[in-house]
C-alpha cells in the first residue's frame, strides 16, 4: 500500500485508527476458551466488528510468540484473515526488530515475503545496515522507534549531543537518508505532547504510528493539534481500549462501541484538513 | 545458571565459544533437505559435534521465525535438545527484543516461563521499564545491546552527549541500577578493537556477549587483552565460521574441527587467568 491509498483510506473511513491486536489468552472472554484456536477466534470476531472504524490491524508479536507454535499460527491466520476480507487495510507487525544486516534480511523475508505483510516496527539502535534490509521491499514500509509512549523513553531517546540534538531528533534526521516518506514511518508515543512540534519540524510529510492512546494516557486531540499534516500523516494505535473494552458474551460488540467513540473524535479532528 | 557456574564451565572446558545456531535453510547441506524437519536435524548434528567445545547456543530467533511455524517448532525443539542433552549448556535466545513493560513481560514469559532458555538479547533504546520485566526471573540473563559488531554501531552508538558520554556507556551506566553482574551482560562487538578498555572500565565484572569474530572479522586476541577480567568475563560468538565450515556430507565433522581451532586458541588465552 502506498501513501496515497493509505490518505484515501482514512478520507474514506474518515478514520486513522490502527487497532492493536495485543491479544493475551489470559484476557480474553473466558467462553473463547473451547475454541479450537482462542487466540484467533478473538481476532476474528475483534476485526470483524471494527474493521470499518480503523484504516490499520497491529498484532504485537510478544502476545503471540508467548504462546510458541500455537501462537505463531494463530498470528498467521490472522494476517491471512484480514488480507482476504479486508484487503483495504494497513497490517503492522509490532516487531520492533533489528539486527546486523544478513539477519535483519531474515526478519524481512519473514514479514514481506511469506507473510505480505505492510509494514514492520524496527528498533533504530543498531543504526542503518540494520534497518535497510527492510526497505528494499517496494511498496512495504519501516516504522522506526523515535519517540515512544513509556516512561523508559527518557532514559536514552531524550539524551542531548554537543550540539542539542537529542537522540529521538538524530534518528529521524539521519534515517530519512535511508528511505523516504513513501517507505518509513516513525513511532511517536501519544504521551509525548509538544514534543510533536519539534517532530514535525525535522519529518512534516511522513506518517507517524502513535500508540499511547487510552491504556497509557495520551491526548488524540494533542496529538492532533501538534502533528497532523495535510495528508493527515498519524495512524493513532488503542489497544487495551478497545479490544478488552469488556470480557464478557458481547465483547465484540463492546470494541465496536469503543472504536466508534474514537473514530468519531478522529472524524472531528479530520475536518481541519478535509473539506 | 549463575556466573560462577559459567565459570566453571569455562574453565573446566578451556572454552568460552558460544555457536551461534544461525540456522538459514537455504545454506544447509542439500541432504539434510529430505529430513522431516531440517532444521532441527542440522542443528542437532551441529550441536552433538561441538558441545564438549563450546559452553553455550545462541540460535538467533529472526532464522527461525523467516519459517514460520515450521521454524518456530524448530527453534523449539533445538532448545530442548540441548537441555536435555547437554544440561550445562548456557543458552542465548539472540532476539534483540524490548518493548513497553506489559510487551516486554510476554516477551520475558515466553522465553524463560515457555521455554527456559537461560537468557536473552535485548535492545536499549526504550530504556528500564523495556528491561526490567526480563531481570524479575531469578537465574536468568538479560544481555543488553552495548557496542555492537556492525557498521552501523556507527550511527547511534557513539554519540556523545554534551558531558562527553557516549551512548553505549549511557547504556552500560544507567543499566546497572537496573540489574547486576549476575543477571546482566552486554553484547560487545569483537569489531570494537580498543573500544573494550573503556567498557571495562565501567563494567569490570560484567560477562560480555562477543559477536563479530569469523565472518565479520574481529580479533580474539584483541578481544581478549582488552576485555578478559578475573572470571574470564567473555562469551565469544562464532556461528557462519562454524556453522557452515563446509555444506558437504561432513559438514558436523568439518563444524567440529572449526571449533576445535577456537577452543584451541581460547585455551591459550585462559591461561592468563587459570593456573
Amino acid at each position: 500500500m502506498n501513501k496515497q491509498q493509505l490518505f484515501e483510506n482514512i478520507k474514506r473511513k474518515k478514520s486513522f485508527l490502527c487497532v492493536g491486536l495485543d491479544t493475551d489468552i489470559k484476557k480474553i472472554p473466558q467462553h473463547l476458551l473451547k475454541e479450537d484456536d482462542p487466540i484467533f477466534a478473538f481476532n476474528k470476531a475483534i476485526i470483524d466488528a471494527t474493521a470499518d472504524l480503523c484504516i490499520a490491524y497491529k498484532p504485537n508479536l510478544a502476545f503471540y510468540e508467548s504462546m510458541g507454535v500455537k501462537g505463531w499460527i494463530a498470528f498467521e491466520k490472522t494476517v491471512q484473515y484480514i488480507k482476504k476480507n479486508y484487503p483495504d487495510q494497513f497490517i503492522i507487525a509490532d516487531a520492533k526488530r533489528g539486527d546486523i544486516g544478513n539477519t535483519s534480511a531474515m526478519y524481512a523475508r519473514t514479514f514481506f515475503d511469506e507473510l505480505d505483510i505492510d509494514s514492520v516496527t524496527v528498533a533504530p539502535y543498531m543504526g542503518e545496515d540494520s534497518v535497510t534490509p527492510f526497505l528494499s521491499y517496494k511498496g512495504k514500509w519501516v516504522i522506526l522507534l523515535a519517540l515512544t509512549s513509556n516512561k523508559g523513553s527518557h532514559d536514552f531517546q531524550l539524551t542531548e549531543d554537543a550540539n542539542g540534538e537529542r537522540l529521538f531528533e538524530k534518528v529521524l534526521r539521519k534515517s530519512q537518508a535511508w528511505g523516504g516518506d513513501d517507505s518509513m514511518m516513525y513511532v511517536v508515543g501519544a504521551t509525548q505532547g509538544r514534543a510533536f512540534e519539534d517532530i514535525r519540524r525535522i519529518v512534516p510529510n511522513h506518517f507517524l504510528l502513535v500508540p499511547g492512546v487510552g491504556a497509557q494516557g495520551g491526548s488524540l486531540e494533542e496529538v492532533c493539534k501538534y502533528g497532523m499534516n495535510g495528508t493527515c500523516g498519524l495512524i493513532v494505535n488503542s489497544s487495551r481500549g478497545i479490544i478488552y473494552a469488556d470480557n464478557g458474551e458481547k465483547f465484540a460488540e463492546s470494541a465496536r462501541i469503543a472504536a466508534q467513540e474514537v473514530q468519531k473524535q478522529m472524524e472531528e479532528q479530520l475536518k481541519a484538513i478535509i473539506k
